[in-house]
């Protein structure tokens, strides 16, 4: 981790009270959503639209295990709603509003919420909801992020993540491997020398500012009959879809961004990377062959790219194979919270 | 604090892994919920009822700051819970289900975790809502128990924070200031030596255990003009209810607990805990004149006791009087979380 002269921020006047903080930076994200009542309640309304269930999800992101401390605040704010929208992505459900829990290690100076809100505000704009409640505390702890995100789906259409079946073929969305090469950059600017500054700028992107793939939702809710987000790595959430089906996975059908591929390029264990890394937020959804030509027509209405990476096959289990079909063995299958390092 | 050898238990097997401590001790409190997959997918669904407007409450708890790390964990459970379940009650809402983050300093132990889930188990029993969701990380803070509840209240009846009005009568239910002259008995078994040990017991099981009070929900909805729970102190909780209006509140028609009318006696500046602290989880009703006799009623046949603490006035601001008509000054108004110390 690079070193800091403070957790949050060295500079700047530091916010005094609870009440100024809700008030002056996050009361205005509410706007839109009349039952956040501006943060002036103990809690937040709803009324559901007719022929709609709600889906919810809640990932926390927690400083030195999923972020870096010292990381601009609008980048953290950005990927704590992020990553729970892309959860509602997986679904087919579209973000209305969510919750924010803030836990601070010391009160924030003006200038690290406001970069925070900022990010939030860009982010809730980006992905088409609302802030309606939460909390905010003092901590002894690292700085620490919990947005529970609530999503609609029409009545009956949310996407299971247990759901695909034997011939199922199984598509990803846009490109893997990215953040987790990313954040080889982020945490030190001279990884990958071979790259170029683009290069290494759209891989550290990818790992700071995650896009969910909602757009694909119509496609998913349509066509799909199982779908999840890669957050753990390819082959953890491969594994979480196919449940008891396996699949033999040409590592060729991967889709890599031309940085990844030029990463790979010059150091083959990159394909380890990869495979287990996570925090791509793409999207893996099983289609049934008689739907295949549909999802490719929506999903290219939708503008996001799909890449076919087989059919799940309930005699197999799921393996990895080169071009020339040598099985490839990794070490590690993707990410457990009880046996990870800090990022 | 009490020493410990360990932040979370010293003796018994630790759990291995996420999937194990997910499967074996949270998903079992989804039962009765199908929406919440059996923790099995990465969202949560609920089908929103007819004519039903959907509430939202999250208030985390931290080791260190809302209790002690050392608390028994069923005890830790419950009290994530109810501390939510307790604002649903403030609003006239129906707790329905839950979402939990857990953020574990080490792996729990096989005996921490399952008692832990059974104090989670008696509360969602007891307040009629079930588990759907949430997430499991290690964190390298203290253990937090981030829980999102989410309530119904038919439409339209959700009982706001700001709408007393002048002439509104305050009603408080039960008792106030046992919860926090309980967390002196909690963190000192020596304090109040006068008491008895049913007394200090009594005290230290209203710190320990809060009752949300869910019974008076109809009798909000039907006749309260305001409502919020009692978390951060009478005083500034008050402070909320009244908003612009003022009250003079004649301190010795706030109820106190034999206990805590013992305590008091013995030592006159417990006055100022029972103003000033918080964590009873009673509430605050503001009553239009022409519902009291229907509010008393309905609250008597629902089995909760309710206090009038008297009228609220356009033209005062808000004051406390002893017996004899003398202003009591508090230098502490309640609980402020940039400017608290632990618990």
């Amino acid at each position: 981790m690079p070193p800091a002269p403070s957790k949050m921020s060295a500079s700047g006047n530091r916010i005094a009270n609870e009440t100024d903080l809700i008030q002056t930076y996050l009361a205005p994200l509410t706007r839109g959503a009349p039952g956040a009542f501006e943060l002036r309640d103990d809690a937040a309304l709803i009324a559901p639209e007719p022929e709609t269930d709600l889906v919810f999800t809640s990932d926390p992101i927690i400083a030195g295990v999923h972020f870096f401390p010292t990381d601009n605040p609008a980048d953290i704010a950005w990927k704590a709603l992020a990553v729970n929208a892309s959860d509602l992505a997986a679904k087919g459900a579209k973000p209305i509003a969510y919750m924010l829990n803030l836990a601070l290690p010391e009160p924030p100076t003006r200038e690290w919420i406001s970069n925070f809100a900022n990010g939030l505000h860009a982010a809730q704009d980006r992905f088409g909801c609302h802030l309606i409640g939460g909390d905010t505390d003092m901590t002894p702890g690292p700085l620490s992020i919990g947005v529970t995100i609530i999503g609609a789906v029409p009545t009956g259409k949310f996407v299971r993540r247990q759901g695909a079946a034997s011939g199922d073929h199984v598509f990803v969305t846009g490109t893997v491997g990215d953040s987790a090469l990313g954040l080889r950059v982020h945490a030190d600017p001279a990884a990958f020398p071979h790259l170029t500054a683009d290069e290494r700028a759209f891989l550290e992107d990818r790992y700071l500012r995650p896009t969910p793939r909602l757009a694909l939702g119509e496609a998913l809710r349509a066509h799909a009959s199982a779908a999840l987000d890669i957050s753990d790595g390819l082959m953890k959430d491969l594994a979480r879809l196919a449940g008891s089906l396996g699949l033999r996975l040409d590592f060729d059908l991967i889709p890599l961004s031309k940085a990844a591929a030029s990463a790979r390029a010059h150091d083959p264990a990159v394909a380890e990377t990869i495979l287990g890394g996570g925090d791509d937020y793409e999207l893996l959804v099983a289609v049934p062959p008689a739907a295949i030509a549909d999802f490719r027509n929506a999903a290219q209405a939708a503008g996001i790219a799909v890449s076919d990476l087989g059919a799940l096959d309930a005699n197999i289990s799921l393996q990895i194979v080169d071009a020339d079909g040598t099985p490839i063995a990794i070490e590690r299958f993707g990410y457990d919270h009880f046996s990870r390092s800090a990022p």
